[in-house]
């Protein structure tokens, strides 16, 4: 399905999106709602697409507390097998003589190798357990090395922590309507500064009779487009006016032309001393008529500061 | 209170600030003297606000010793614990045997694991210590790659080092007045390049017969809003000239309009390739009038040098 | 040998290149396919020229690898040879007392004081030794601390992560003709932002009957030069019209003025939140005249997800 | 000494360079050669004024060697005369009984608790020494993580790595002369990118028969003030023409004006993906009349490769 309608001539078409236009190639939205792009690439090996560092960068806390922690017990349950292999005899001042418990007194000494501690009750005496363990004992550091890298580069990681809201509102706005989103920075004390934002829109046309679909792309103009700083919330508005190609839009048509809003941010981070970037977009099923924002700051009791409420981000009543 | 007086028409007004304007809702300054804002976020649980690696950041040097130094008796403390539940037989080569000095070197045994100094004349031989070791040693080795994050986070993170004057001043300039404040980069060796300042000017206004207070922004007109460089100090002069907003205005002025300047300042810093921010903010009540800043640089008595002298950014005195 | 003809004096020229102009003191190509410089530096010292950390960094994967375990392997070989000229009577714990079991174990003793293990079975009692081994312990643990810096630099290197095609190809474009490559991101999860590119051409001239070949450097003009964001491929166009300096060449004009195109790319990296930049060059020979590029993206069978096609990067057929 | 003539009218004053006006309350040059500024600060404490870790971070590479060790030495020292002070029963294990090898032994022991070796041969069993023992093994810790945030900090560093001619020329330039000076990227495989040069004079003056100097600042318009990439060496040169402040200046005259060059180069950085910039200066006394600088690159013999011949960096010849 595509909109055979003519958009509003007015618009400002975008080419330069990088987004092609020949709708049959593409499969359902451009940008999720975290930002990332809906697509995938094949053709080349995985190890050549797949970079570590990134993954491990960006799983979540306790994913990646997981990975280090199961790495460190495999790596020692692999070392664990290979004095195994060589004979439990190369390794001096065990305590037990099953093999249940020569397995477990090797396990442990493997830990105490690659973490360094090196007690010395259990140690090696014979020439290739002790190669091993000196192989071992780089390769722990060198992990912890690499843990080190691993954990700056998250804590380091520029983020923008922004909190957009669920749905984009068709509002009233100066005796016509506007389309609006709202965001927020949810951290505390953190800053972006010279903040600018870009809208486009992606459309799917059948224009001209043809009944081939195709997509296009306009830029939103906003009522405001970049703001000093952003202590507070903002609310994103596009004056549905004679030059905005949504002039005249129903949901239906919305939906027809498989509406879908590309949002960029970028701001400078005051915390990192970094520039950020944040994508988000919203499809016609996110964009709800008739309703509006309801404020989301208030003073403080003692009314010397100001209280930013990040509850109501996502709360709008009904236009009478 | 609000200032009831019309604003220069020829102002230049500052929309984009990403303050609001409906005073009512504001409490107190917008921004603190050392640049942060003055505002607090609500609405969603603590520890989504909050980041701990920006916290260890920005906290005092002695501050974070002392945080570093706490935890590492702490989480010592905790591991003790654990190894006297599982049983002091678990680990061989104590020396006292009352319970006071069994906790006392189950303490000790605690951070030898920990910092994997081990020097094994204490060693576990017990199953459950031994895994319970060898999870301590690799949290030691985790702990300080974090530790070793947040110092070099510490090190590296941009900052700008600027001094300014306590206060703003009204002086004489150019045969009209000015309104004047001045900063300084205090650190040796320090040098910002490519600095550009800006202020804007907040007023809250009763405009139209309006018994509602609104808050408007403006940009002050600098005599100078950019240097190339930035190894002396700095005087930020707004002329009070026929495009100022604050032309006409008194102290009482000033006060009834709840007059804040916001302050922005962007420079490139040459230690450490990166741009820097930093704001600050002068209230009503910080700015003298009739005052003027005394010189605060002179030639070195070998005349080989120029030296910037730092005890006198806040001299100012009186207009004859 | 170098191009007589006249080049179309409508024609962009760039006098800023950094690249000079007199072609008898210029060899090769200026910039290799990896985009670095075909070029060499002499006349100041090797090690004034070189750069470890920066040779570290551009290392393959497992050249880096390679050097650090040599490294390891050689530096604790050194300190055995001091602990054996020192004399082995000064480490006491040795079980051998052959020749070549002292010298293997004073090198694992060696290899457990670098990694700090420290077992303790062998241990120094002479004051050399100790001397030594503290000297050794320190060392190793710089080094690690070494390896740390290399491990996150090359994690945190900026890259652009870009495949370009082999070939650029002269294809039909807009009822004439245009130059044609093009590029992709090849990492998941990798996308560049803001991306604009420049392509120069540099072209080996004989002007107004001179017999000393002088290079001449044109911008070219391109279809578009910056897109919003590159999740997908990018196929940059120069169109070859009246203003394009490659008007009627054949393949025969472009070897005789040994044409070589210089290509920058520009993007943000979202992963990094930092610009990076990418060169590569197409000479003449690179050049293939009536092909055209197949396209390289499809929809998921789902039709829920767009597919970039990475094998088909060099694909192209023919013009009929 | 100051000049009295005027200078050419229609130069380009720059009022905006951060250096003041008041010729008598300077000293000196502004800008050293390796481009930091000829000033000193004071007024607030040294520790105020001082960072360490800038400090580290540009101290030569031997300097910082030795730091590193002086400052290990002197740390284990004073654990040495903490265990000593506890008193010597405290620690079990030693083999000598004379003062001086327990001196000697404690010492050992303290560098093998600092480096978290801990062969454990000497081990604490005293209850403080068993508490000093841990927080120096702490403390060993913490500080070869601080060792590897300088180490990393010093890698990772941009640096612009260009070296400069030693003197500026006044050269033929188009029939009248330039001013002149050259610089070069030294390192390998070390390229900047989108260089832009700023050239800024500044002289002494008697202005409008006045007995107090002034120092005036004027840009130099320059032949050429950016290159795309900077392979190779780059003579910057400003046509001393009508519209040039130096027009009709004799040496005597640059003298008696103290004339001195502030040169400021910005680039990006391909290695670090970074902005750096580097500053130089001439006085007076490093400009040379009726000189011109000789070419420094050349083809390769196998006439594949351009070689930047850097020894002639600084080669000049008489203009005939």
């Amino acid at each position: 399905m595509a909109l055979h309608k003519r958009v509003n001539p007015s618009s400002k078409v975008n080419n330069d999106t990088g987004f092609g236009t020949n709708a049959s190639n593409y499969g359902g939205r451009f940008i999720n709602r975290d930002g990332t792009f809906n697509m995938r690439k094949e053709g080349i090996p995985y190890w050549e697409r797949f970079s570590i560092y990134h993954t491990m960068l960006n799983l979540p806390r306790w994913k990646f507390i997981t990975v280090v922690v199961v790495f460190y017990f495999a790596i020692n349950l692999v070392y664990t097998f290979i004095y195994l292999l060589i004979g439990i005899h190369q390794l001096q001042g065990m305590i037990t003589n099953t093999l249940w418990g020569q397995f477990k007194e090797t396990f442990y000494f493997s830990t105490q190798t690659f973490t360094t501690v090196g007690y010395g009750r259990i140690n090696p005496v014979g020439d290739v357990a002790n190669v091993v363990a000196s192989i071992e004992a780089m390769s722990g550091f060198l992990s912890f090395a690499i843990a080190t890298g691993l954990f700056y580069g998250r804590f380091s990681k520029p983020k923008s922590y922004l909190a957009f809201s669920d749905d984009a509102l068709i509002s009233p706005f100066h005796g016509k309507t506007g389309l609006m989103f709202r965001f927020a920075s949810y951290k505390d004390n953190h800053i972006l500064t010279n903040v600018d934002i870009k809208v486009t829109i992606g459309l799917q046309l059948l224009e001209n009779g043809s009944d081939k679909p195709e997509y296009k792309y306009f830029d939103l103009h906003l009522e405001r487009d970049r703001v000093d700083s952003l202590p507070m919330n903002w609310t994103v508005v596009h004056p549905i006016d004679d030059s905005s190609p949504l002039m005249g839009f129903t949901y239906d048509d919305m939906k027809a032309a498989d509406v879908e809003l590309y949002v960029l941010i970028r701001g400078f981070d005051d915390v990192y001393s970094n520039f950020v970037l944040q994508r988000t977009s919203y499809t016609y099923d996110e964009i709800i008529f008739n309703r509006k924002f309801v404020p989301m700051y208030r003073e403080s009791d003692d009314g010397k500061t100001t209280i930013l409420e990040l509850h109501k981000l996502n709360q709008h009543i009904e236009v009478k």
